[in-house]
Order: C-alpha cells, then structure tokens, then sequence
C-alpha cells in the first residue's frame, strides 16, 4: 500500500472512508442488479463562480492523485463497515480487493476555470468511479475555494508578498491544504510549520503580543527577541503606543532591524507614519509588515502604502466570503452493458432549478485572440475541432490507476501565474462581474 | 505516547506540528531570555458573536484534549525543525522533551457562549501555553462554527430529524470534525463514513442521481435498489418527472417503501404534491426527505410541509454564512519570575480598533431569573461571589497535563440541549439579533 500523504505530518494508510455513505450502497445494489461493471463516465464541473468572481483556480489536483492511490478498504474499515451493516458480505469482498484502475483527466492544477469547465474527468467501471465521488469533491472544493482567495489577494498585492496566516482559523489539517492551496494562488509563505514540513513552503514569524506582555517592559521584550533571534528580526510594534515601541525597537535592534508588524488600527494611516518615523531614526531598510483581518480590498487600498508584505489569515482560509466551490461530480455517460467494447451513451438528469446536466464527455479549449489573450472557454464532446487541438485544457492525470502527473508545487503556482497573465485584463478587477471569459458550449 | 484521536479513522503521532512558526521563536527567545518559565494564563474567548447571532456554542473541546496530549516533538519533526533552522539547539532539545504539564479549564462541551466568555483557560509555564496556541484556537473555531450552524438548524427543524452530508463541500479531514459538531449540535446522523467509524455517528444513504443515469430506466434503477437495499430504503425521485417516479417507486417497492428524497425545485409545493401523492398510493408511512441547498432558513420555511427529514450539506459545514469563530487565544496574566510561587499579575495590551484585552484570569458564572432562565453570563476576575458559586461554568478539563474531563460524545450533545432549553426563548429566533443574554464584567 502506498503512503498516503494526506497533508498529514505522517503516513496514512488509507482514504477509503472519505466517502458518503450512499456511494457504498449504490455500489452494492449496482453489483446485485449487474450494473456495476458498466463503464461511465463521470465529470466534475460548476454551474457558476461564486458571486461576482470572474474565474476559478483549480487547486488540490495532486493531492486528489494521492487520495485515489491510496482508497484502500483495509480489515479495520471493513470490520466497521460489516459491523455497521452498510454493505452486504458481496460488496465487502468486493471492497477488500479494489483499488482505482480508470483513468483520470482534466485541468491541471493552477489552471483557472469557468462556469461548465470540465475540471476532472473520471472513466472506469460505474462501480471504480463513483466511491470516489466525496474524497474528490472534498479535496477540489476545498483546495480551489483557498486558492481563488489567495490569487484575488495576490493580484491586489502587486508584487509584495503575501504571508499566510491562517491555521487558528481552521480546521487543523483542513489549514494545511490552505497554505498549500495559498501558495498555488501566489502567496510566498505560511506560519504553519506542518505546511512547511508536508509541502516545504516557505515558513515565517516571529513573535505575537503574548510576548511583548510576558515582559516587565516592551523593551525588555524586544532585547530578549534581539538577541535571540538577532536584528534581522519583525518586531510587534502595537502592543501598547506603536510611536513608543518603533523608537525603542531601532533602540533595541538598531537600523538593521528587519521589521516592524503592524496588527491593528487604520494601517493606511499608521504604516504611513511608520516609515516616517523609521526613515528619521535611519532605519530604512526596516521593512513594515501588515496583519490585521486583510482581505483581497483591503489589500488593495494599501496599494499606496509603504507596506513591505502582508500576513492574511481568516479571510484567506475562508475563501473570501466563498468558503467552498459549488463544483458536483456528475455521471455524463455510460455503457449499456458491461462488455468492454460497449459503446458510451450520453446521459443526463432533467432536474429543477438549475440542476440539470448536460450528458456526455466533453473536452475543453480556451480559445484566444491574435494576442494570445484568452476570449472564450470552448467546452464540448466529440471530436476537437482541429483549431482548437493545441489549445485543449485537459491533461491526463491517472491512466490505469496509476498517477501520471505528480509535480513539484512550484509548477501549480508558476502555471497559475502564467494562465492569469493570459487573461483579459479585467480578470484583475476586484469588483462583482461576470465571468471573465464566457463558455461556449460547442 | 497516546493515540492522537484526531479525527481521522488511524491513529496519528503528533499535533506538534499543528503550530504557527512564531510559538516556538517565541518560546526560543523566552528560554534564552530567562522568561520560559514565568507562570502564565492564557485565555481563549471571542469579542463578538458572528453579525446577528444569540449564541455560540462550544465544540472540539474533546478534540483539544486529544490535541494536547498528543502534542509531542518526535525525530522527524524535531529534524524538520533543525534543518530549516525554525529554532535552536537549546530550543529543540526542549522540545524533545516536551510535554504539556499545565492545567486547562474550560466551558464544557455543548455548553453555549458569549461575547467574553472565558471558554478555555490554559495555566501552565509560558513555554508550555504558547505553543498550545494555534492547535486549540484551529480546532475551536472550526468546530464551534459548524455546531453553532447546526444548532440553528436544529431549532428550525423543530424535533424532525437532521442528515449532516457536507463532507463533499470541505475538507476531507475538516468534513470528520463538522460532522462531529453537527452531531453535538443537534444534527442525528451524517453521511460521512469516517464520522461514523472515529465517533460512532450514525451514518445513512442510500443512491444519488448517478445510479438512475446508470440504469436505461428509472424503474431498473429503483428495482435494483429496492432487490438490494429492501423496500425500506429512500427513493431519490427528481432525477426525471417527480410525479412518474413517485409512481414508479411505489409499484416497485410497495406502500411499505421507506422513504422519498427530493434534492431540487421548490420544496415546499413538491413536498405537499408528493405527500397527497403517496397517500393516494397508499404510502402512507412512506417518509419524505428533503436534500437541496438547505440553511436554518429554508429549514424553517418547511416546517408546515409534510416533510420527515432533511439533509443539510454546504450551509451546514461552512457555518451557514460564518465559517470560523473569532476566538483568540490571549496571555492575561504571569508572573515576574520563574519561581513556582511567584504571584500572577494581570497583563492586557492596549491595541487599536477594538482589539484590546482584559487582563487577569476570570471565572463565569451564568445568571437565571426565579424560573431558572438564564439571564445574565457574568465574567470576572478574583473570587466568585457567593450566590455565583453554584451557576460557575468552568470545569476542570485537564490537569497536569492529564485530560480529566473525556466523556462520550452523547453527554455534549445532551448538555447543548440542556444549555439550549435554558435560554430565553429569543434564542430560538432566526432573526438577526443582539446575543441572547448580555455579558456582565465583575
């Protein structure tokens, strides 16, 4: 069995429960009625951004890679699940034996996405494909919520860098997928060492008002964290009167203190009078670091502002008001019988309100200008039109069961900043608005 | 070492990684300054309720107790440490050895809250506190977020039953720990097997729309389900025409079908068609369950709909529109020196735009009217007055580093009922609000 590599600061051994309960009986009845061996087809997709936002980022592809190596039943899951009654003894045989050998496609991380954007494609037996459902959807809808937040903010950013922050605001494994999925969407570093240690970002920090407050005086405070962590360090400057703590940390540390954090009040204001003041003590190297409950606008009203780097945490880890995508995993096509040769037929359901499906194996191209500049999401099934072939979106991912396009996280991050750069430029507004490139079904 | 019982469905060595970098910078430049070993307290509280909220509701404090025992520095990690030079020789052979021996006290599990509620009081030495930081306050906040959701739903639903089956909309990991507060919350079941398997949650499910696409007609499909699952199992019926598949469903499985799902279009005049449809078939035990885009709103618009039970997915474990609670984790007093009977003092900082604290450690107590109606939480600092002493809130949840306050997962969810009861009854209401009761300071 392979490691899991869940973002854990361990090996886990499977996967297998990430998953409702209903895909273990559909399963179940489909093995009884001699369904399950049908070949399908399913795919995972939106039917909108979230409110306003004008593209997706696909983030968690790799640790979906890890998610299907390792959905395993072992003899404890299997114990549960026959304890439980959840399966008849068929099934469990069944499970005890499975592992994932389809093939899976789609856009590879760091890509962005539209409304329809057929983001994953799964193709095996009814019966591989849809126990994966839930471990899929969780990981994408997740990871892509934090990774949209995270592009949005490092846009407003311009080129300083972004640091996360998030963890405490979290679930404690759910922050580690946020620092991953942050560093996809362009932030340079995290606080959480188990994103450090799991993923090898960038970590950073230094010290929080607990320690300004352990000492009989902020200066005593400051001498300690210098000579501990020498004056290249960020020094906490708004523990009591910010003028106060920023002249006796260039006192303390000298000129060459690294930074000074800024954590609450009006940063535009107070970083503006920061850098006044540490340019008249000659510390003008001493950079200022921000980290009050930023978003994406805030972010961006402190273009102005002498502001060295940015610390984001709640916000960013909450999706920026859009804590989860609405991405479905849907079965598009299927086989009438389980010979292998049968050939696929489109399938769809009518639905209500806005949740119908649109049947069979769709490609996807992003169609673009004389520039370069990306105009349309071309999203259709049958052949790709052959002005269109260079321009496919989807790559394979998993053939036969076995991952096939595991990547260093740099690649997700450089390929994200590479597909934004080939957007309009309105892509970067970070007003409500459309889509920035409509979908054409063709 | 103890199995860490986080949520997942192995065991996990260590939480010591669940930490933000400047806890252990923190702690390195405490023991080189001679501070490390001041005796401290930390509190965790939230200055606000979400917008509009009357309660909150604690959740993870199990978690935390697994959290903390487990929060162990092993070679690798210690390894991981050293090479990235997070922290110092001096430092890691500390934490080699570390272990939490501290005392923590706390708002038990299922137990409602205020603005200032002192939910969990850690004592201990500041180096032992201020590494517990980020672990708690990532397992609180999301935890309580979720239950404090499902609580609102739960009073919506008034006494009908509530499936939790959002794992698919968050974090593989995060989707175990929101079933578990949902569950404390109010919810009776979930569809995330892992939730079963680490808690003991009942689990359900039984098809989604994929196993009618499977089938060349809808009848297949309900026919393989009903041969595999029994005639008691739940029809999901809107995959084509309601009206036919209710039809269809009854001829196959009988009037002893169990129960009929409807996941889409408009649930209130489905739910009465349905209903009067099921009766005419002689249906009449059939249940009715409804699955779509469901919040403590829509929960309370079916209240006069024939409906049994429902399933509540995305709005649920995104903490229906507030994803994480605002609780810190802050020093509030320590001593001048490392001596064990050194005195604490009281320390607060001062901050900007609301972010000050209140200094010293405080006891709760929650005030009742003649009828036993709570009517005022009280906070305060030294001695509790004598007619608070039986209304306290705080238990003893860990001491000496030794959990003492581990109990099923059941007693959280009775004393949540019990907490919820006695409320004023402008708890129950779903309208936006001032916090049921006002938080007095003494």
């Amino acid at each position: 069995m392979n490691t899991a590599d869940l973002e854990l600061p361990v090996s886990v051994p499977s996967t297998a429960l990430f998953t409702d309960q209903y895909e273990l009986t559909m399963l179940q009845a489909a093995l009884r009625g001699g369904t399950a061996g049908r070949r399908s087809v399913f795919e995972v997709f939106t039917r909108r951004l979230p409110e306003g936002r004008r593209y997706g980022v696909v983030a968690g592809t790799g640790r979906v890679l890890d998610a299907v190596e390792n959905f395993r039943f072992d003899p404890e899951i299997l114990e549960f699940l026959r304890t439980q009654r959840v399966v008849d003894e068929t099934t469990l045989d069944w499970l005890a034996d499975f592992r994932f050998r389809g093939d899976i496609h789609g856009y590879p991380e760091g890509e962005v996405y539209f409304p329809g954007s057929p983001i994953m494609r799964v193709t095996g037996t009814f019966a591989e494909c849809v126990v994966l459902e839930t471990v899929i959807l969780s990981i994408l809808n997740h990871d892509s919520a934090v990774a949209a937040a995270a592009s949005r903010m490092a846009v407003a950013a311009g080129g300083r860098p972004l640091v996360e922050m998030g963890a405490r605001r979290t679930h404690e494994l759910a922050a580690v997928a946020a620092s991953r999925a942050a560093y996809v969407g362009g932030f340079a570093k995290t606080s959480d060492l188990a994103a450090g240690f799991r993923y090898g970002i960038p970590t950073s920090g230094t010290s929080a008002h607990a320690f300004t407050l352990l000492h009989d005086t902020e200066r005593d405070a400051f001498q300690a964290q210098v000579d501990s962590l020498g004056s290249d360090t960020t020094l906490l400057v708004d523990t009591y009167d910010i003028a106060e703590a920023v002249r006796t940390a260039v006192q303390v540390a000298g000129p060459e203190l690294g930074a000074v954090r800024i954590d609450s009040g009006d940063l535009l204001l107070i970083a503006h009078r920061v850098r006044q003041q540490l340019d008249e003590l000659g510390a003008r190297q001493t950079r200022i670091v921000v980290t009050s409950d930023l978003d994406e606008y805030a972010i961006a009203s402190l273009a102005a502002a002498p502001v060295d780097s940015y610390g984001v945490g709640t916000r960013l880890v909450t999706g920026s008001g859009h804590p989860t995508c609405s991405m479905v995993y849907k079965l598009v096509a299927r086989a009438d019988s389980d010979a292998p040769d049968a050939p696929l037929r489109p399938v769809a359901k009518k639905g209500l309100g806005g949740k119908s499906t649109i049947g069979g194996a769709k490609w996807a191209a992003r169609g673009r200008d004389a520039e370069g500049i990306a105009e349309t999401e071309v999203v259709g099934g049958g052949e790709v039109p052959e002005h269109l072939l260079d321009a496919q979106l989807q790559v394979p991912l998993v053939r036969q069961g076995a991952a096939v396009a595991r990547e260093p996280l740099d690649a997700a991050r450089d390929r994200h900043r590479a597909a934004l750069a080939g957007l309009p430029l309105s892509a970067a507004q970070l007003s409500r608005g459309e889509p920035v490139l409509p979908t054409e079904h063709r």
